[in-house]
């Protein structure tokens, strides 16, 4: 592989590391909490999701105006025991007729939807402005009763990106709103439409927990496809290595890097629901969240580790080339060192002294073993140097 | 470029680091407390805007005297709900014409004004000095219920500067004080003037909230600048780089260590604020101030991703130049163990031995094949060592 | 030992690196708390051990059924202090026949088994599914009144590996969970059998502590085989090095490491154990936690002190390895210093101008002493170069 | 300059390092508390200033005796407000005439004073004993009532050397106990003497911060001069750089970190002062110690900055070398690779096969342009040659 | 010095660090606070020292059971005020007449002894273990109202050795088993012996002080060797250095920060004295204790200024290393480049081309001033070479 093609590589990485971290555009002075979309942002659709132990519904909403008759708007509870949301069509609402509600929008692109939304559910202007500017950190906020958790889903393909995910959780109801199409969070669905588990006896700080645990479930296959490339690269190696691969291992252990942030911002978030909100949670929902806090670990360790592999082939990569170097070195030094010094001695015999003008003029040149006495001298100086040399240990070592 | 440019910008670099951090001329043993103004401090102008929600003034001040009529001198409220200031020329002020007032000084060469406007406003003599010391950290501090915010304001321009802002909040009265005449608070006066966003409807702590979040808006373009620069860089070294890269890349990360630094002390200051005074500020403004720290967080990480960007940079340089290196090494080696050895075998040829007068002596010149047995020498001897190094993989890799 | 064997060496230890910390096998999106056992679990054998002062019981149970008639299955205790569990066969339970109870299965391949354990005592299924998936970190946790210890055995054999152990501390019942038959235990069961020492004497804090302070324990002889591998590598180093060392030091800094880290998770869980329920333990077994710590803490330093002396060793290998380089570096240009020269007088007097031309014309080659003059210069320069290496020291350093 | 002059520079910069730092003289096992003076300590003068905000008295005191008229011996107030000193020959003291003291003793030669001294103020002998042994830190400690802050005072002359200064605060009196003659208190005399500023209005503690204000204005001039010296630095390397310039980079560096430690050490004590006896402090004195902060935090980051100078300057240093050696390499390897081949031709043509004994035995030494034809060859080699190196890149850049 | 030589040194360094880190020989799963002796521990003396400001005792005890006529067992105080222990054959015990009693064994050896006097003071066993496990951390503990210190004293003699001391304060009585005979106690004996200083007024609680102060200063003639022995290396390296130099560095800056650790451990556990019992001490002995700490801390700053010269003279050695390499490589390189090309027009030459065939072979040998010409040509060539070589600045720096 040549230099040109390397460099190629390495500017590729650092060009995918700006855009990957593509700074919100922000409008300087600009009114806080006002909403305005980033250029490219898909418009959505509204996905709504309700149930309880006895059923659950599923279906496509056209406008935020359909979603009033599914539920009532009303301030958050002080803690998610014995709410009884209102079921359209159903004035009397018994409280084993509980039902938790989910929707899901997947794309910020409509404002204009999304400030109607805002407006029905009481958001605060500076979580729904998080929500719309997709390049917020994972983090965990709260505003009065409304809880807001901003994931960032890893998206299939090539390297690592993120979608963002803005999470509310207002009374029992639960709002996903999505960067763009495309989610992990269909076992989710599926679990609820079939019942599997304990979902559906559950309540919306459960449904919220599910979603953020099925987000970070994610990053376990995105860390193995890293440890995949690194086997690649030992095995490229193992075979004599190529020029690009310490630009190589230096863009995986970039990502690695940066995978290890951003899985470190869901710990932190999460911390502050444990911390702050966790008594308000149903049940054991607590322990639920410190299981995803072992997940987490269990991420930043492997990311680690692979960082720690990384720096391992980059080490041998490194000791190869410089093994390589010194045996280059050392060769260039044992045939100067041999034949210069024989190389002198022939130029010794080459000179033009006229022996017929004096005996003191290269004798040897007449002697009847001149030649065999010269190339004997030679043989004895190279032999002295090679058994120096020998002696040295850099012939062998 | 020569090494004698590439050393002019380093040492440029070094300048620009010391001028930029200049440290405050400090009077040995001086009356802690005392105003005296800096060599080349500007007088600067008094601007007072007040305003409410129906209506908005701004205007030029001649004196800090033509302000008494503006604003009642009044020990600040234990809260900022409730406030009447007076309104000039109205002896009664109903509630719902209760007046924010923005004071706005653009320079601090005007010592004596600025003590005037100090016993107005009943300004410790410690906060005055530090408002005319234009060399202080970004911090927050209070005096009682004076609350003082030193802010750092980038200037447009080449690298990084900064134009330190002192902003009071003393009940309804927000007073900043500027290092020099022009600033990146046109938005804010803007939307007062119109009454865009919520900003005529909300009091001073609302405004001194919106002057601190126009100042850190403007970090977000001088990021983008370096982003920009670093691009170009990266552009240079496809086109295999120039001697005074890694120079260039080092003041570059100098610049972003210091900007980082900047950026962390707002955000140690906001910290504060949100910690002691946070419960005194009306409705939800410490949310606001929340949303800041999101705003610094994220300047605070693009600082760090384009440092990283300057260390692959560099990285990749130098890699390129160490691949050179050895690519220089190893052509010598080879053209050297090749020749070297061949020269030696010509140089035998070369002696003088006297053929006639023994056998022994270079019979090899007489023969028939001599010079095609010389040559073929030579060729099988230099063949041996390329097919060596060959075998090494030198010739090759 | 050849370069090719040397990277070998180093990708086993990659390898091995990233075997130990294989990290789980997550279902995407999975049930939380679903047990799903690893390919490879063994089924494992309950044992059952129960003893007060006055007596031991020790014996395999085919089932948890079986187990349901040595423990009443009941809510922990808030203390333990005044615990009567039913003894079976027998209604009444007089305080002095107060018995503690150990169950140990060693293995988490039979799901179904665990889940009816589980059920038994009611332990969390997020705790049974910690056990199930066997990649923990140490760590302790509590469940209400259940404790719960995951602690990590070392294995004998090469390298480094641990095996999980999971440790329930419920009333008077410990219940411990091995990966896998076989342990370091066996030392606890032989005092239980024996009344050796205090352990029958006290109740099940103390037998869990026991057996905490047992598993530390294994990791003493793992440390002291390392220190030994260090000892041979400096022997190795004494009689000249190999080419392998750095890439072997390299492996067992990186074993090093992890040990270290394995042993600080425990650390960590010992001082939630003394910090959250050290009040609730009997007497002084929170002295004996303390002291765990005190060993923990040697451990760490003892890994901390081998991995110096591997960066000693590493240390001492490349100053060996630099000053060879040196020394071949030194050879190379004092021959070339010192034959150049000479050659190029040689090659003088080896040009075929025509004496008998001119007397300009090479009249060296006439003169009598023509060559030994030549030689003579030939020595003085030689001469003179020497003086000059030999004043600079480089002939005798 | 020479290696041996660059050596000694920097085994001198050790020697003043040691010395700097001298270890406390400790008696092994010596009695704690006990007095001894080091050999080479001054006996010190005393001299007492007393005022108040209508006059001040100025005067130098033969003994401690001669102190007893001036102070009365008291235990000290539990806070600095409404004390009444007795004035000397005035048995009636009233409130508007209470005095403060300072007693200024420079040099603890003298231990019999002290000990009288310390009898007479109640100074606990551990206390005593730091002031005599003068290589404490800079801290701040209170014995009951009395306050004790050791200060360290730059001293002029080459390099970083201080000078330690006690002082404690006992009531009304403030006793300053300098290591030696000459301090940088001078302008707080004057503004006493001369009723400047409003230190004849406050009290004792106000005096005490006015002490340790002036010793850390010292430090701002200290840090100008390393700043100079920066200059002359980067002004040498402009000019090609000397070889001695990295380890007076060094020996700087090694200065500036122990002036950020020193300047460290006070902020520490003051933080002290702040958190434990603000409160006892009379007005606003606990913000003057707030601004002291904020000149240590500027002194702190002056001496970082300069520290990442000395960085700058050493790394353009190194590079410049480094360009240097390449250089240097660069040439030997193009002359090389140029002549080596050349010369190879011409010795081919300089062997001795008899052209006259066969057709084969170097014909071309009978051709007609023989001559031509072998510099052509070599011209075509070495052409071909720079043109490989220059393809390369090797010849331009 | 061989490269043997250094590398012996070397591992006798490791050597020396891995024994002094010997870790505790522990029996894998142990009774815990069973005491088992370390094999080569010594049996050890006991001597009774028994004191009050009137009188003092001090002899040797045969036995255990003879010291219970010297103390009465009882449970320690809540205080260290108004205790009253027996004094023998006086059953009254007036309270002036109360007495300090310091029982001294040098030895671990005995453990029937040990336990004898763990049974009699009521000693945890767990504090009894550490004491015969002679690898502990200096630390503080205490089990009630026993409160227990592990020291490390220095033990005289080439490098870094401690011997271990725990020391035992019980009410009156201090209790200290050092690991063998000989200690740096002889001080403290003497000034209560001779009443000096105040240690006779005071109780157990000072006392216990006094022996640990004893203990910290015997740190302080150990540093003083080690600086010594810097000091002697800076001369080595003043008259050239030797090969060894960067290994002896390597070996003592290891032990400085072995000592660091040790005397860190230290400050750690007095830490804790003052947090946790410093209100339980008499009068003013948590000034003592503090002032320790002063000590501790220079103990510290004298460790690592020590080990920061010894990283500038082996950045000198390297300095010096490297320039001399430096200057080897140039020496091969202008020699070389001088010479080749000179070589070149010799070899030229010295070419056979028969100038009788034509006239466009070689006819400069033909030329009257052919050989003048060619000594010209050499001439010039090197002559542009040195210009060149010095107008780059090779030649002179
Ligand atoms: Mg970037
Ligand atoms: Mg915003
Ligand atoms: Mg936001
Ligand atoms: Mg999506
Ligand atoms: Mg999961
Ligand atoms: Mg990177
Ligand atoms: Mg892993
Ligand atoms: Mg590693
Ligand atoms: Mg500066
Ligand atoms: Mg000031
Ligand atoms: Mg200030
Ligand atoms: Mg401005
Ligand atoms: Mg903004
Ligand atoms: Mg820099
Ligand atoms: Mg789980
Ligand atoms: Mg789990
Ligand atoms: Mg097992
Ligand atoms: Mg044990
Ligand atoms: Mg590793
Ligand atoms: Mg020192
Ligand atoms: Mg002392
Ligand atoms: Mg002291
Ligand atoms: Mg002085
Ligand atoms: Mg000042
Ligand atoms: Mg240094
Ligand atoms: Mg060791
Ligand atoms: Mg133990
Ligand atoms: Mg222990
Ligand atoms: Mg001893
Ligand atoms: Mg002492
Ligand atoms: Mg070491």
């Amino acid at each position: 592989m040549s230099l040109q093609a390397a460099r190629n590589i390495m500017l590729e990485s650092i060009d995918k590391l700006s855009k990957r971290m593509s700074r919100p555009r922000v409008v300087v002075g600009g009114i806080p909490g006002a909403l305005e979309s980033h250029p490219g942002s898909v418009k959505g659709q509204i996905r709504l999701i309700q149930y309880n132990e006895h059923s659950s519904t599923d279906k496509v909403v056209e406008s935020v105006a359909e979603l009033v008759d599914w539920v009532s708007h009303r301030k958050p509870p002080e803690s998610y025991a014995g709410l009884a949301p209102t079921v359209p069509g159903n004035g009397a609402t018994p409280a084993h007729a509980r039902r938790t509600t989910w929707i899901d929008i997947d794309g910020v692109g409509d404002v204009a939807m999304l400030e109607e939304l805002g407006k029905l559910f009481d958001i605060h202007p500076l979580a729904m402005e998080d929500v719309v500017n997709v390049h917020q950190h994972a983090k965990f906020e709260y505003y009065g009763d409304t809880m807001f958790f901003v994931a960032r889903m890893p998206i299939d393909g090539g390297g690592f990106n993120t979608e963002q995910v803005g999470i509310f959780l207002i009374g029992d109801v639960v709002i996903t709103i999505q960067e763009r199409p495309g989610d992990c969070l269909e076992p989710v669905r599926h679990r609820i439409a079939n019942a599997a588990g304990r979902i559906r006896e559950r309540h919306s700080d459960y449904l919220a927990y599910s979603i953020i645990d099925a987000v970070i479930d994610g990053y376990f296959p995105l860390l193995d496809r890293y440890a995949e490339v690194l086997d690649d690269a030992a095995e490229v190696l193992q075979q004599g290595g190529d020029r690009s691969l310490p630009l190589q291992l230096h863009a995986i252990r970039a990502d690695l890097l940066l995978i290890r942030k951003v899985v470190n911002q869901h710990r932190s978030a999460i911390n502050v629901v444990l911390r702050d909100v966790g008594y308000r949670m149903e049940e054991d929902t607590a322990l639920y969240f410190r299981d995803c806090q072992d997940h987490l670990q269990h991420l930043i360790e492997a990311a680690d580790t692979d960082r720690e592999t990384c720096a391992e082939l980059r080490e041998l990569y490194f000791a190869m080339l410089s093994e390589r170097n010194n045996d280059v070195m050392k060769v260039l030094t044992i045939i100067a060192t041999i034949f210069i010094p024989m190389s002198f001695v022939a130029g010794i015999y080459g000179m033009n002294f006229d022996s017929n003008v004096s005996e003191w003029n290269m004798p040897e040149l007449q002697w009847t073993y001149g030649y065999p006495f010269a190339l004997g001298l030679m043989t004895l100086m190279a032999g002295g140097l090679l058994a120096y040399l020998y002696r040295k240990g850099w012939l062998t070592k």
